[in-house]
C-alpha cells in the first residue's frame, strides 16, 4: 500500500535520517536528574522544529513537569485522525563505566546505532517525523489528520501526562493513536502489542507491640510483627501459585483457545528464559505457559520488605513493627480498585490477634487490552509486514504503559503499539542500542499505516 | 545465721557503702563506646583497690578486651570457696535526653539512687564486697574461701570472658559462684533465678534470580525471594503457636507438676502484660500460661528482614536475594547445635525450587537449669528470705545471662542467681536506679549466704 514515490524518498533519505537520529541522540534528556532540566527543553524545542519543517505546526508546553511537544497538521473533515505518541526523555545512563562509547555520543557499531535513548525512544519517534516529512514533500501533505504527542517524562512513569491529556482533550481528539515504544517478539518478527498489564502498588505495614521489646524477656508472648507479616505474605499464594486475595480471578478473561493457540506458534525458550534468570525453575500458576502467565494472567509479587535490625551481628529485639510493599499485575477487566479492596479484606481476615494493619495504595494502573482483529489493527499489522517483510505477530506485554489506558480512558482510542525495537536492544541498559536499518523499515511502516488508515 | 556483729558492722556503714556506690557510678565505664576505654580501665582499678580494702588480694588482668578484676581471700583447704561473679561495665546512657538527672551524677530520689549502672550491675556487685569487708573487719576473713570475677564487657555479651575462664580456671575453682545480676519478681518478693533460656541466632538469607528482575516483564515466572522467604517464614509456627522446626521440642524437659504448680502461685498479671506491651493479645503456645511460655518453654522469633525496595515510593522490583535475622530461645535440655540442625533441615526441604538458602550462626548459648533444691540453693534462698524479711521465691528468666553456662561448663559449677534489684529498676532505660534499702539488705544477704554455705 506504500506509495512508490513514499518509499524512493525514504531510501534516499536514510543517510540523513540517520544524522537526524545522532543529533536527537546527543541531547541528554534524562528526566530524572533535575540538573538535565535544560537539556530536555532544548531537545524538545529542536524536535518541535523538526515537526514544523515536516509541515507540522508545532509548540512546546513547559506547563507540566517537563515540556511536552504537540504538533498538528491540517485537520481536515473528510479523513480520520491520526494521534502519535513518543517520549523524547531517556533513562539516566549510569553506570558509565559499563558503556563501550559515551552514552550521549551515538556510535554506529555492527549495524546498530548505539546510544542512550537509541531504542526508547528516539529511534523510533523519528520514524514518525520521517514518514510525515515523505508525505509533505512528495505529496504536500499525509493520508490522514496528524496530531503528534511526545512527553518529556515518559520515565519518570508519565506522572503529568494523565492530566494533560485531559485538559487537552479537544486538541488531542483524534480516531486513531499510534505508539512505537515496545519490541519485536524476535529478531525477524514484527510485533504488535495488543494487551499490557496494569498494576496496583500498596505499602503494607503490620504493628505489634507498641514498643521494640527483648526477645529474651517477651519471646514467647509477645506477637512478633515480622512473623506475622511473613504468614500473611506468604499466604498470598497457594501450592498451585494462585493468587488468595478474595476474588482476585472473578474478572479475568479467560484465555480464548484461539489465543492459546497463537501463543503456543509464538517462538519462546523456557530454558532460554531460566538460564537469563539464572534459576533452574520458574514460578506462577503451574496451569499456564510461562508467556500465558506473564501476558494474560495477573501476578503478585512482593516488591520490598523491612522490619527489626537488618545490622552487622544479632540484636535480640521483637520490633513494633513491619512493612512491605507489594504489587500486582493486572490483566483485562481486573480493576485496580477491586484487587485493593480484596487485599485489605485478606489482611483484615488474616491478622493475628493484637497486630494492626495499614495499608497505602501507593500507584494504580489498568490493565489494557484491545481486539486484535479490529480494522485499525489489521491495517497496522499490514503495515508492519509490507515494511519489514515479514508476518507480523500479534504479542502482549506483562509491563504496564501508562499512557495506553490513559489515551481510552480520556480520548476513548485504542493505542496500535507498533514496535520497531529489538529484544535485545538494551533498553534501560548500558549500551542501549537500535538497529539502523529498522529507522528505514520503521518509516516505511508509519507511512504504511497512515496510507492504510485513509483507506479504512 | 548472721551474726549480729556482722549486722551490726553492716548497719553503721550504710552511709560509707552509699558513697562508694556513688563513686563507683561515677565511672561512664561503657564498654560499647571506646572512648570510655580509660574509663574502663580507671573503674577496674578503682574496684581492685576497694577488694584490696576488704582483706583480699586483687588485681586487674588487662589482657582480654576489657580488663578483668580478680580478687580471692585466704584459701584453706577445710572450707568451701565461692566465687562470685559480677560486671563493672554498664550500657550507654542514650538517649540523654530523657534522664531526671545526669546518668553520671548519682541522684538520691525517693529511696532511689539514680544513676547509670546502678542496679546494673554495680549496686549489687558492691553488697559483696561490703560483707566481705564486714566480715574482714569484724572476724579478720570471711567462712568461706572467697573469690572474685568482675568483667568488663558483660554488656558486650561477654565475647571474651569464656576463653577467659578457660584459660584461668585453676584460679577460679570454686564449690558455689554466686552471681547478682537478676531481679525480685516483684516489689517485696525476694528472688532466686534458678534457670535461663539458651539461644541461638542465625542469618539466613534466601537467593532467587541472578539479578534484581522488573516485576512488570517477570513476575507470573520469576521466583520472588521475599515471598519465598515470607512462606518460610511464616511456616514455623503452626497454628497452636509451636515451632514447626524437626525436632525442635525433642529435648525439651517437661514442666513438672510441682513447677507448674509454683509458677501458678506466682504473682503474674495478664493484664499487666499485655497493657506494658501495648497489645491486646498475646502470641505463644496456647496449651501454656504466659509465664511458663516465658520461662519454661522455647520460643522463636525473626529479629529482623530485608529485601528489594525499602524507599519512598513504588518500584516494581523481584529482587535477587532476601534476608533474615532469627533465633531460638531454648530451654534444658536443648542444644543450639541440634536446633541449628534441624532449622537447616527445615529450610531446605521447604524452600521453593529456583531458590538458594545459606544460614549464618551468629549467636549460641546453652540454657542453664538448676536444681532450685539443692543444698546451695536452699541457703541462698534462706539467707535472701533472712535478710529481706520475706520467702523468697524461685523463678526463672526468659533471658539468657552467658555466665552461668560458662561457669557450668568450665568449672563445672552452678550459679546461685541472687538477685537484689526490682523489675521496675529500669535497667539499661534512661533512669537506672537501685533502691538504696536494697544495698544494706543485699549485703546482709551475701554475708549470709558465706555463713550458710560454711555450714553446709
Amino acid at each position: 500500500m506504500l506509495d512508490d514515490a513514499i518509499r524512493e524518498f525514504l531510501a534516499a533519505r536514510r543517510g540523513e535520517h540517520l544524522a537526524r537520529l545522532k543529533e536527537f541522540i546527543r541531547f541528554p534528556s534524562v528526566s530524572a536528574q533535575s540538573d538535565h532540566q535544560g537539556d530536555c527543553l532544548a531537545c524538545a524545542r529542536w524536535l518541535a522544529e523538526r515537526l514544523g519543517g515536516a509541515g507540522l505546526t508545532a509548540e512546546v508546553d513547559e506547563s507540566p513537569g517537563r515540556p511536552v511537544v504537540l504538533a498538528a497538521g491540517e485537520q481536515r473533515p473528510d479523513r480520520p485522525t491520526l494521534l502519535v505518541y513518543g517520549h523524547y526523555d531517556v533513562q539516566p545512563p549510569d553506570p558509565l563505566e559499563l558503556w563501550d562509547s559515551p552514552p550521549f555520543e551515538p556510535t554506529e557499531r555492527d549495524g546498530d546505532l548505539v546510544g542512550r535513548g537509541a531504542s526508547d525512544d528516539k529511534g523510533p519517534l523519528l520514524t514518525w517525523l520521517a514518514a510525515a516529512e515523505a508525505y509533505h514533500n512528495v505529496a504536500g501533505e499525509a493520508p490522514v489528520n496528524l496530531k503528534v504527542l511526545v512527553e518529556g517524562e515518559e520515565e519518570l512513569g508519565s506522572p503529568t501526562l494523565a492530566a494533560f491529556i485531559q485538559s487537552n482533550a479537544e486538541r488531542l481528539r483524534c480516531h486513531h493513536a499510534a505508539i512505537s515504544d515496545t519490541a519485536f517478539h524476535a529478531d525477524g518478527v514484527p510485533s504488535i502489542t495488543y494487551g499490557l498489564r496494569g498494576l496496583m502498588y500498596v505499602e503494607v505495614t503490620l504493628a505489634g507491640p507498641g514498643r521494640d521489646l527483648h526477645s529474651g524477656l517477651y519471646g514467647g508472648v509477645a506477637v512478633n510483627p515480622i512473623s506475622a507479616l511473613a504468614t500473611l505474605l506468604g499466604g498470598l499464594h497457594d501450592e498451585n501459585g494462585r493468587v488468595t486475595i478474595p476474588g482476585f480471578y472473578d474478572a479475568v478473561e479467560p484465555i480464548t483457545p484461539s489465543e492459546h493457540v497463537a501463543f503456543e506458534r509464538l517462538a519462546f525458550d523456557e530454558d532460554a528464559l531460566k538460564a537469563d534468570l539464572g534459576t533452574d525453575a520458574l514460578a506462577g500458576e503451574k496451569r499456564y505457559t510461562p508467556l500465558e502467565r506473564l501476558w494474560a494472567r495477573p501476578a503478585l509479587d512482593v516488591n520490598g520488605i523491612w522490619g527489626g535490625y537488618a545490622g552487622e551481628g544479632p540484636k535480640t529485639v521483637i520490633p513494633a513493627i513491619a512493612g512491605a510493599k507489594l504489587s500486582a499485575r493486572l490483566v483485562c477487566s481486573q480493576s485496580s480498585d477491586a484487587v485493593i479492596a480484596g487485599l485489605r479484606e485478606y489482611l483484615q481476615a488474616h491478622r493475628p490477634p493484637g497486630t494492626r494493619v495499614d495499608m497505602k495504595v501507593l500507584s494504580a494502573e489498568e490493565p489494557w487490552l484491545v481486539h486484535p482483529g479490529s480494522p485499525a489493527l489489521v491495517a497496522a499489522r499490514a503495515a508492519m509486514a509490507e515494511a519489514f517483510e515479514a508476518d507480523c505477530a500479534l504479542i502482549r506485554c506483562g509491563a504496564s504503559v501508562p499512557v495506553t489506558s490513559q489515551l481510552q480512558a480520556h480520548l476513548g482510542v485504542d493505542a496500535l503499539m507498533m514496535g520497531y525495537g529489538l529484544p535485545d536492544d538494551r533498553v534501560h541498559s548500558p549500551n542501549e542500542k537500535f538497529r539502523i536499518e529498522h529507522l528505514y523499515r520503521g518509516a516505511l511502516a508509519s507511512a504504511s499505516l497512515m496510507a492504510r488508515l485513509a483507506e479504512l
